[in-house]
């Protein structure tokens, strides 16, 4: 039983949208045993929209569609799909409900003509009741085929989906069982890890399928098995990752949904210990990726972002000289940032960093993409000097996701 | 001249990791004339990859390719396109000193077979050379139609498409002209702003077409214009812009690429003032925005993320009183966090947050979702009360974007 998801929308194909919901959707349907076959993105364009419709239709049994379904003269799916499927539009008094739930809660009683019509559905087909926005799903079914149009906005359709597509699409079909366990590796290259593995690998079983998944400073190892038993299969692809969990060991920090900052936080609550962070480079990225973990207020304490030098001083006690001697981007710099946050926070342990992030500032000493990093513990300072490349955004990633690494060596050391 | 995007990829259609290369790409070819007319995503699969390549072989004329050249086992796209294209592999010279260069530089000496492999090209191909990883680019022609096969690690197919596939397209062909011009809106929803300008856009000149483009918090408009004359074509589209701005006065805070941290930028900059940050549920991501900016260091001191009580007393000077009486997400914390971030950093200006972010730590008096955010400016502070819904990343994103937004206003009126 394979999906096709449609994505419609302009603003994806010129490039000013990124589509993240598909990988939302392939995630969510993957865990219920549903593969993804294609993803196809076209435009507002009625030829465009069937001509993708149609092609899906010969290759898959489910399409989901999302977007195009706003109030404005842009969004074409909902007349296409009637068209596409000989049936006529007719008013629906709970998906007018909806709309009027709506814009109560904005405090707007008079309902526009436009967003009346959002409340109208093609006839014949099931309505999926959209209770965060303005526009209804719709689920078709013709020759054993289903399709179902969404509305584009991320919220609204990842409730749609978890109300009622996926309980629906579960219900409707007996479904093979996915399974995928994935290995997350650090300070080894893809090709390096694919030659220590590779004996392991060869000898997979014909059902489970490997993956190497680079992404800045990390490679995912990515094991997908197909079976017929959940059991057995959860057992199969379990014996294949303790056979090769040996040789990853050095490198090995985490599993599936893992992330250097969950696992930061799973040290920090086990050990009972908290963080702070001083940021120079990173300009409160290193802290974005910590508080994005539910519940870190228990362990991370806070960070000071110290952009200029008179910062450093103030608010880390970052010595006048030192910045003077050695400059803002050097060991002795993030090992006084280290330590004063620590201080001032009164945390156990700090990470620190300084760099230069680019496009300027970049010396022949100096170049853009040099990084010190710092790591404050209970009773030591370590220190690492990187070279991270000439890309801002890049810099600012590896910066944060490698001093999170380094913390978490520390935080293993001591357990 | 129309071009489709093919992604190659089970990572993709697995949920793993998010299809940002399209986006980028798109936007490059649509400033050359290019129009993208679909996206397409398929497995590590030959049949797959044959299939998608023949139906858009059908409907498009350029087809660039991303994805599957890794040196693993997993990575099919040369092979597939060898056997379509019925040519064999030959070893590059000069592809191969790509690779050896790549490996030197990384310290490593010796190359493995894997490594030597992805030095070998279809014969009869235009190889386009990686100088920043070791798998080579591949341009094919044949009947009038073009296909290149770029990596999928996205600074080396960024480097690729601006060194060799961009300029060899806008040689190759004579491309009409495509505009956009982006209008960004703050404050007002979709069907309401559709409904503000509804005459203008009835008549809008059949070559410009308009597109809604929401996001958490913001409209943008979208103006896309096709001519033969470029000087032509921005005077008709900057007559549109002229028509339509008195109706959005209210509501517009930049055009096409501006965000709401460059703005904030270039006001800060212009004025010659400084701003902080205090942030507490936020967690640095309002850091993080403004430090994105090139050069935001001449403006921006830094950031205290107080995430505990104890960090918002030590490091903000607010009030023990205030937060036991008022509690951590109120008004007088807020007021307090600004004035003592302003103080403290000796800045002009200073945003400061504290809000619910979730998913614990509501109340029936507090829910999650709720959030305080004040502005301190040279003589006032001025404060503002939302409430952002149950997500914990959107509430983050929601409550950073409107901290700049509430800066703009204030920056505006002292202009």
């Amino acid at each position: 039983m394979q999906v096709e998801i449609i994505t419609i929308g302009d603003e994806i194909l010129i490039g000013q949208i990124v589509d993240t919901n598909s990988a939302w959707m392939a995630q969510e349907l993957n865990l219920i045993g549903l593969q993804i076959k294609q993803i196809t993105t076209v435009s507002d364009d009625e030829s465009a929209i069937i001509n993708a419709l149609e092609e899906a239709l010969n290759h898959v049994d489910i399409i989901l569609i999302t977007g195009g379904l706003g109030p404005t003269k842009d969004d074409l799916t909902k007349n296409t799909l009637c068209k596409y499927f000989k049936t006529k539009l007719i008013f629906d008094a709970r998906a007018f409900e909806d709309v009027e739930r709506l814009f109560h809660a904005r405090g707007i009683t008079e309902i526009r003509e436009i967003n009346r019509r959002q409340a109208e559905v093609p006839e014949g087909c099931k309505v999926l009741y959209n209770g965060l926005g303005t526009a209804p799903g719709m689920w078709f079914e013709k020759n054993n085929k289903i399709v179902v149009s969404m509305p584009g906005v991320p919220f609204e359709m990842e409730a749609m989906m978890k109300n009622d597509v996926l309980p629906k699409l579960k219900n409707q079909f007996k479904l093979p069982f996915i399974q995928h366990k994935t290995m997350l590796t650090h300070g080894i290259g893809e090709s390096f890890l694919a030659e220590l593995i590779s004996e392991w690998e060869d000898k997979l079983p014909s059902n489970i399928k490997l993956a190497y998944l680079p992404s800045a400073g990390s490679v995912k190892l990515r094991l997908s098995g197909l079976g017929k038993d959940p059991i057995l299969l959860n057992a199969e692809i379990e014996k294949e990752v303790r056979k090769v969990e040996p040789f990853l060991r050095p490198y090995l920090y985490g599993y599936d949904t893992d992330s250097v900052e969950s696992i930061v936080g799973g040290f920090l609550k086990q050990t009972n210990k908290t963080l702070v962070t001083a940021e120079s480079c990173t300009g409160g990225y290193m802290a974005h990726l910590i508080t994005r973990i539910p519940g870190c207020s228990t362990y991370y304490l806070g960070s000071v972002v110290a952009y200029s030098n008179e910062s450093k001083q103030s608010m880390l006690q970052v010595d006048p000289s030192t910045l003077e001697n050695n400059g803002a981007v050097s060991e002795q710099t993030v090992i006084e940032m280290a330590r004063g946050a620590k201080k001032k926070f009164n945390a156990d342990f700090a990470i620190a960093c300084s760099g230069i992030a680019g496009p300027d500032g970049g010396t022949v000493e100096k170049p853009i993409g040099t990084v010190w990093i710092a790591i404050a513990t209970p009773d030591k300072i370590v220190t690492q000097h990187f070279l991270f490349g000439k890309n801002r955004e890049r810099t600012i990633q590896r910066t944060s996701q490698t001093g999170l690494h380094m913390l978490i060596k520390e935080l293993k050391s001591l357990i």
